[in-house]
């Protein structure tokens, strides 16, 4: 048993750092995309890196995973046909397919590394992914996106990394046009947005170049996210007709537990506080 | 100029980290109670630690300050005599004196370094130091609250370091009587109450001790606060009797300026992930 250490982020954008107690590096592989990186911590159960950014914790996945799901399931009027661009730990797709009305869940994430190393050290997030309406995709997003039959999804989910590296392309409007013309008329797009403190700028930016892909209306849901830069968080949901209209009834009346999310939860989220409101406004 | 550099602050109850890229350490005193550094950083102006811990940032004190004050003195009926147990660092004090309401506000802090400390880093957290409603005292506050006349006081705010050290009283049901005592009989009590993630079992022990010293409901309330671990946070309030009974609309027609708080924030604050709902009903 060696003696625990620290491990840290370092993130260089924001002039923070989030950092881990851990006992020992479990795990790691170069994928032909980038370097994966799994420790055993002393308090937050395994950690997953990604070319050194921290991307999930066994303890504290269940905020990002739920906001990534529920609000846009529980705001499309019957989503069915449901794209997770991403998403290769498999958190997200567990949490869709705990709507009992989706009837497909398709998985698009470029290195099938992430997927084997979350199989192996988080078992929970993968437990639905050989639920008959599941199917896992290693493949390039932008591409899968681009050849999408039009007007054939109901809910797009892009659970990407940061905006560099191999997901730089899923935060454009070239890609966000391939998802405008892949989602049915009442459609949803629902896109990680990073912190809404220090990267409110990259949210406004997204929000623009969503616009342009011709997405109708926005709407930026914070919530806490230990693991990630400042813990703080956000989703934005962009829809490609209307407005967005929470079915807060079938919300409440959800058959399946949650730890973060809930009717009211969502309620809440839909709030901004003053100073992000200004920017996103202005 | 130095090369910029890393500072963590390892938070061994948590087996988690924060830190920010520095620039160089602007100032540092061994007070009578504690040692009190102050970093310039890159990105989040200057830092305050105290016996190596994170107390606050120029960037990010807003939150904190905010939700100490605000959601308390939008609860309280008709709050005029506010004390501020600790809060040496004139954020708290600052807050509560936007409302024009508040006849008097004191400031009880048992380390003035802490104040002269702020007062030359923060200045913008010392602005209300000179009003006339304020009062700074540089003494024990369990004493101070243990010797305060009974029935005289709308408003008590905690505004602590953590229970270990200088602030270890301020979490026990003794310290809650001295405070019942002093509260009139709508008043209510606030204290900072540590991360809702992590820190779960204290709040509920903290409302255990405050029941004891005949507190009559309470209402705790989650908010971001990066600089401190897993950057999710609370402050927890306490009523002498009866029930919560927030004043929405008067939140709503304040006449000043937040960037956290809004009345539909408070609103949405009041709602408990259910985790937390779970763990604090049990």
């Amino acid at each position: 048993m060696t003696e625990p250490t620290w491990l840290h982020e370092n993130f260089d954008k924001a002039g923070s750092s989030i950092g881990y107690r851990i006992t020992r590096k479990l795990d790691e592989v170069q994928s032909p995309f980038q370097f994966i990186e799994i420790y055993e911590s002393t308090d937050w159960g395994n950690l997953m890196l990604i070319d050194g950014a921290m991307m999930l914790t066994t303890r504290d996945n269940f905020f990002y995973h739920e906001m990534m799901a529920h609000p846009a399931l529980f705001t499309h009027a019957d989503p069915k046909r449901v794209v997770i661009i991403g998403g290769g730990d498999c958190g997200t797709l567990r949490e869709v397919l705990r709507h009992p009305g989706v009837l497909s869940a398709t998985q698009c994430d470029i290195d099938e590394q992430v997927t084997r190393m979350a199989e192996k050290y988080f078992p929970e997030l993968c437990e639905s992914n050989h639920d008959p309406r599941a199917e896992l995709l290693f493949d390039d997003g932008i591409a899968y996106m681009a050849n999408c039959e039009p007007d054939s999804v109901d809910l797009v989910i892009v659970d990407s990394t940061d905006p560099v590296g191999p997901a730089e392309g899923l935060f454009n409007a070239s890609f966000f046009a391939s998802c405008h013309s892949a989602l049915k008329d009442d459609g949803i797009l629902v896109q990680q947005s990073e912190s809404p403190l220090v990267l409110l700028d990259l949210i406004k930016a997204m929000r623009v170049e969503m616009g342009k892909a011709g997405f109708a209306s926005f709407q930026t849901l914070p919530f806490p996210q230990p693991c990630y830069p400042t813990g703080w968080w956000s989703c934005t949901m962009a829809k490609k007709s209307g407005n967005f209209d929470f079915r807060e009834a079938d919300a409440r009346a959800k058959s399946f537990a949650t730890l973060y999310y809930s009717a009211d939860m969502h309620k809440g989220a839909q709030v901004l506080p003053p100073f992000v409101a200004a920017a996103l406004a202005g």
